[in-house]
């Protein structure tokens, strides 16, 4: 059996949207902007597919919907702009994020730190999620961007984006937030959350990998060396999964949720777990966990062996962050949903992962008597 | 019928591309660099493709091929790069283009000047070619970068790229060209070419739109805020594309450029036609043609009626560059073959362009008569 729990990485794509795409191989090919009908035509579909995107979060006609090539390039895009046009020019020179942010923000920042940039970054509570307690004291008229990911890609811990917004627009400091990982599993509305930026990738919601989008709220802008690619294609594919990822939230939130909750009563019965994720303010598909005295890469490796994708940590240590027992630092792993996952993964997965842990925990007790 | 002839803005996507993509949709859709057999399966047809880049382009392991989301992504990352860390930082302030750079390019450029940076523009011959006589002259210690396109998107006109590379090695500036036309129409060889940086895009080589690559020379270096998108299934996409553009070189350089001879022969026999592409040092798909007093507007329109596909011009005027008669400016019309054109298509757009060009010079003498 295979059962694939990674898709907070990255997901299957939807039949549907392969089915949206298959036109613009043979016959759509057109670029959009040529003067005759194979590009009318394509130009049509994208429109629509635009129109897919602009209504599924609730952006207003006036906004910018910018196309990329994913959440990387969405997140170094805005960050260049700022960094060019107020960092360099002089106009800011500090910038706030939490420490949760994607590779691709964080080695923006990194640049950015490294060229005199200040950078604040915000805490984890105890939860693990982000700690607002500070925010209205550390912006300063000199704060360029506040930029916070809207759920952990790790643990699924949704951030407190509305009230950070709250404090942005009081303040008057641009916000961005992406989204990557909570299309799809949470109703997402721009204008509600009042966000001027905002980071989509088609690949964790059943799109296709390499095509993802900036939001720009109307009034904002992007500026720099950079002009869209051609990305007809993948928007169409694109804007089929969002619409698609829109009708199937309701089952992400209790469906997929109640098959995840039955994952992760699995999990807290086996001896000597820790629930990482936080209880409440979670993403219905996502659930970390570690398992005292085995080693991440050991147990991911065992579950591998019998079909199972699940993942680790991939940057900063949560544990650190939330607090927790340092000797749990890289007994984590993870594991994703999506409204693929079935029941019976979910029992193979459970019934594999007990029997995976207590036979790594058995080979570690041999081992050390044998030593001893 | 229907004639597509707007193959150096986009191509169709070759079956075979198509199917060497199909598997990442819904089996090695797992992010690459995940710890699981799916990513492993993933990122060993990544590194099959990568394998099939590099050797289709003669790229040394050593160099660099950064994946990005076509020829617009590559050539403002370059300059991105270049402004961010050469001209910004005071080390230098020139940088050398042709007058026929790609739109991404030329905005770039404009920015860059905009913000204080020197820009020499290399002007053209009387054939449509970049004049290189003075290159060597206007060339300083403060150059930055010298960038010139390798084929000319609209008239086809191939560039002096290698002579252009010696005396960039010869004065120890760095070289960019952006190859976009010349892949499947030429031979490539960053090597013999002597390039430091290259622009790839597949959308023009019978790959999916929304991939592409910059080369990078082992020793040279793109610094700034950029992560590469996980790109896995338009790289496979991509390295297949470029596999079967080298296998066509033969074909396209003899058989489709046999075709494209044809059709310019009867371009050719119109009256008061002036073929703008260059006699010689030209691609073997590419005709652009001027027909005095037909509006280029008016003439894609009557093709488009019968199925014919063709481009016009969407930059600065060619017949400016090269010295022909002003008159001609807005009569300016052009045919990119592919491999996929057949003699058939070619037949019924030699009668169907001769019919719609006396056509429109008819309607033009009755409505002068009425007038008069």
């Amino acid at each position: 059996m295979r059962v694939y729990l990674d898709n907070n990485r990255a997901t299957m794509v939807d039949p549907q949207v392969v089915e949206a795409m298959e036109p613009f191989y043979g016959e759509l090919y057109a670029d959009r902007d040529a003067p005759h009908k194979g590009a009318r035509d394509a130009k049509k579909q994208y429109s629509i597919a635009m129109e897919k995107i602009y209504t599924s979060i609730h952006a207003k006609q006036s906004d910018t919907i910018a196309i990329t090539s994913g959440a990387d390039e969405s997140n170094s895009r805005l960050l260049n702009s700022i960094y060019l046009h107020t960092i360099l020019t002089g106009k800011k020179h500090h910038i706030i994020i939490s420490e949760r942010e994607s590779r691709a923000t964080m080695s923006a920042i990194r640049y950015m730190s490294a060229q005199g940039c200040h950078v604040s970054v915000l805490p984890l509570n105890s939860d693990g999620i982000v700690d607002i307690g500070m925010l209205r004291d550390i912006i300063t008229p000199k704060t360029a961007l506040v930029s916070v990911a809207m759920v952990d890609a790790e643990t699924g811990a949704i951030m407190p984006i509305d009230e950070i917004a709250q404090i942005c627009q009081e303040l008057k400091v641009p916000l961005h937030s992406d989204a990557t990982h909570a299309i799809g599993k949470l109703p997402i509305d721009v204008q509600m959350l009042g966000l001027d930026f905002m980071t989509l990738s088609a690949e964790t919601f059943h799109g296709v990998a390499g095509v993802g989008a900036l939001y720009i709220k109307d009034g904002s802008q992007i500026e720099g060396l950079y002009r869209e690619s051609q990305q007809t294609i993948n928007t169409v594919g694109m804007g089929k999964a969002l619409e698609l990822s829109a009708d199937a939230q309701a089952f992400e939130m209790e469906d997929v949720k109640e098959l995840r909750d039955e994952l992760e009563e699995a999990l807290r019965e086996i001896p000597d777990s820790l629930i990482i994720s936080p209880w409440t303010h979670r993403v219905g598909n996502t659930v970390m966990v570690a398992f005292e005295g085995v080693e991440s890469e050991m147990l991911l490796w065992e579950l591998d062996q019998v079909g199972i994708s699940a993942y680790m940590e991939s940057g900063r240590s949560i544990i650190q962050s939330i607090g927790a027992d340092e000797s749990l630092k890289h007994s984590l792993v993870g594991f994703a949903l999506s409204r693929y996952s079935t029941q019976e993964e979910i029992d193979y997965t459970k019934e594999q992962i007990t029997r995976c842990v207590a036979q790594i925990r058995q080979t570690i007790t041999n081992t050390q008597e044998e030593i001893s």
